[in-house]
């Protein structure tokens, strides 16, 4: 099962549960991995920039990607960027002997002109594999790195292997229609484009030609609902749910604390056993907690998900 | 009238208007001023990253400030950054001679160490003159320069006229309350703390204790409230109307094509008469527009002010 | 006499001669002009990098210019660079009605993609006239913006004004020979290639196809000796006299501390008066000073110019 | 033997030496150990910017380490940085565990205030083991990190373990100079300083108190002579032969082109088979091989050692 231009619905970014003494936890892993295929998720992407796969070894990221890959029947993609390429192409060829449908490639936030941003996905392409599919992360926010949808598109015609982007851009709106125009009047090849970006701006993603989301938000059932529904064309239902959500979308966005919300929430709706990062990691202080908290009382009134049991 | 520590409420950050052939539209900047009165608006804060300063000469520049300072009896704060300090000197006496409460700084993008960062504030608020009250502008986001709180700490200790923080660091919650903090202990002077970043957290920056916002959202009456509610412990309410209009402050706060919602919002307010922007600029485009359309359209059924006519 | 695309020699890269009050030293910059003169300079750039114009008004920087264009037959290029349009616009006009050659545009360090870079020098030679030569800056080690080769290409072809590259990126040796070849085969507009970042490889850079050096290195005259030898050939002559500099050169190429070496040495020389530097400037130390005169004795056994008496 | 703050005389950064297929040359490297040995070397740095480690599997870094140690008695260094402690936790055991004398690490270029930077050492010299004597890697150049003498300072009071400065901030003379008057002084704990940046300022920066270079100029032996001279009070003889050096020191400083100079010298000089870089890696035009030529030509009339054959 390899992944395609034609993935679509919502791969669910998955952080790396641990207990709190640091462990890997692979029961939490095991129950949210069943939380997210009974959600409806169609894909799961791990070791991504919130996954905390610097923290671990090598082999405790293969063992988490053989683990859930052995329990999903959902194509699963893997994060590989690393500093240099013999470790992408080591760990690639580890992931996909194990059955991973694709890799996930974010650029060193080094390159600066379009020429090295392409020039970077050739050697990375020959450098795991051409028959690797490959999804772009396109995220300047978190790698400095600014890629127009010129640069999108010298990169998916120049390497067959690139299936999927994973739009993270901000502002974004823009580079979804241009891309999806350019396909239309057939000047680039079709790929998927799922969004990312905690999902801060899915509802007008979708309307503009996203395929869906492929992103970490602690209620990635909303993502699901509000990616079919937009799909549906039941927009007014879409950004309702969205808009009750948005306040702690935009929450957990937040560089730093965010993933600290998102395990915490997480643990809190009983998808994992502790909100425990390894270190070094934010902390959430009693204040920020209490906010998220009052978040969650108030969205409850909305979605009913969200009246999970206080900590 | 000079801006002091105990400033608070709302500083509304104001576009320049201008007519479609890119002329300075001095009636819409009267309408705006008394819009922004009406409102409830503490100050007004002009000439900031989004009043277009650097398209205008410092002619024009100087003559805005006039006509909202001879207009308006509230503090007018002018935001003075410059390349150099000649310039900042030049334009700081121009405008506290017309009767400016203070001035803003932004610290220039090539500052990297906390020294720098430091002897930058002490090296400007010498060349303006040490009687002339200053605005840090904290927004790392936009200027690539990160200020730990016991930097702003150094900044206020060691120049007497600093007297406020444009708060817009992003993620900043814990940065509001450890300023707070040492002001309680003693170790701090007391500054006002107005937060900036389109509001997009105003909601819980006033709960760590901030004194009001200094921000441009398209509907600063909105922020009045919310500012009053928050200080009254009307937090439900303030919540509420906040979350109303926060999938709105999302959009609008994109960098690039936030300042182009934001005037063709107040357009549709009627506040001012056209949403042009001196070139460069980024211009909507017919999706966006009606993507904002739509927004407005949804806010309208919570918060009437968003029923202003279709353009 | 306008800036053409046949410029050559040497423009020198004038620094702002102060008084030690900070007064601008009129007497200094014609002492300085003449000694260009009659050094063989081909031209001179006024208001660059390194002539703390953001240190002087508008008025003062205007008045360089017209004294220095009174008293040389020189053409004088004026850097103009600006945090907006407005601000160069004005300078441009300014300058040019006072009988500038051209002007130097460096892009803002907030430029990243290709397009961002060329969309720049079209809107600014839109904002400055169309009818007005400008040079291209292209300095990635202070302005942190990269142009490839291709993106000069796309400036060059797209404005019709743009007749001279400061060339000062780093490595920049192939950069130089790619445009040259990509002019021999008619692929792009020849245009004057001036090279800059204190002549550091200007030895090589006139065998790569340089016009010329755009710098002001503390010996103009040698700059001049080693650009007339190298292009009639006299290669061993030339790399002798730029290897017996090349210690200094290094030695004034850092950035900070370099302009102040590089006043010292022309006062010196007794080119200026002082070697004052405008607040905030940085100082040498007294250790730094004898590392200047430690070197200025070495070079004085090559060349007797540098046996200037000791301060 | 672990590495000690009494570190001096010259620490030979080592690049890698690969067959013209890419394979690591284990023969090359025990030459160039060698090499370096008879040459004078105090110890040897592995795995550097230079040495192209992220283009090795961690087995191939681990062997290389390995071989070297097994070879030479000299204390090695081993460059351990990485996106992740636990990547830099594996890496560290494995080479003192091997018999390396400490190891080196840079900040991640994403590092912005001071607190951030101090941080990061604590976390990384508690993520390897406070037993494991390890270099401050200081070269904002390449990291884009900007480590005032303060941090370092902070760095060395807070850490027992860092013993030694890989002094590469550029200007940096002044910085050499105030670290050594706080050491003087008292108020900080003396640590070694051995200078990189491909020597640039070697001459001067053991006249502000350097205790040597670790840097990897292809004549480490002129570095041995200069930093021997330097320490005996023959100040002539060693900027004599440093003057002649320049100008190929200067070649090779600079990034991208830097290292196949390099190895192209060393191939030269015999020292390597081979000047291969692993993909990917900048290739020497014919023109830049001529101009390294020319140098080594012109070099030789000074120093008998660049006598090389011809390629």
């Amino acid at each position: 099962m390899k992944l395609g231009s034609d993935a679509k619905g919502v791969y669910v970014i998955a952080p790396t549960p641990f207990y709190p003494d640091g462990r890997v936890d692979d029961e939490s892993i095991d129950r949210m991995t069943d939380f997210f295929i009974e959600a409806g998720a169609t894909g799961i992407t791990l070791l991504g920039q919130l996954g905390e796969a610097p923290k671990m070894t090598l082999d405790e990221s293969v063992a988490i990607v053989r683990r859930v890959i052995g329990r999903a029947s959902l194509p699963i993609v893997v994060g590989v960027s690393a500093p240099g390429f013999a470790a992408m192409r080591a760990l690639t060829q580890d992931v996909m002997d194990a059955g991973a449908a694709g890799v996930m490639i974010a650029p060193p936030n080094t390159l600066r002109t379009d020429d090295a941003i392409v020039a970077y996905y050739a050697q990375a392409s020959k450098a795991i594999g051409a028959d690797v599919p490959f999804v772009i992360q396109d995220y300047p926010l978190t790698f400095s790195v600014q890629m127009t949808p010129g640069v999108i598109r010298r990169i998916v015609t120049e390497n067959a292997a690139c299936v999927m982007l994973k739009h993270e851009d901000w502002p974004g709106l823009e580079k979804i229609s241009q891309l999806r125009s350019w396909e239309r009047e057939g000047s680039m090849r079709r790929i998927a484009i799922l969004t990312g970006n905690n999902a801060l701006f899915l509802d007008f993603e979708m309307e503009r030609g996203a395929d869906g989301a492929n992103t970490g938000y602690c209620f990635p059932d909303m993502l699901i609902d509000v990616v079919r529904w937009s799909a549906a064309g039941r927009r007014d239902e879409a950004h309702d749910l969205f808009d009750a959500h948005l306040p702690l979308i935009r929450y957990e966005q937040q560089p730093g604390p965010g993933l600290a919300v998102r395990k915490y929430v997480m643990m809190r709706r009983g998808i994992i056993a502790s909100d425990t990062l390894r270190s070094p990691g934010a902390k959430l202080t009693a204040a920020a907690r209490g906010e998220v908290d009052y978040l969650l009382a108030r969205l409850a009134r909305h979605d009913p998900r969200a009246a999970c049991g206080q900590s």
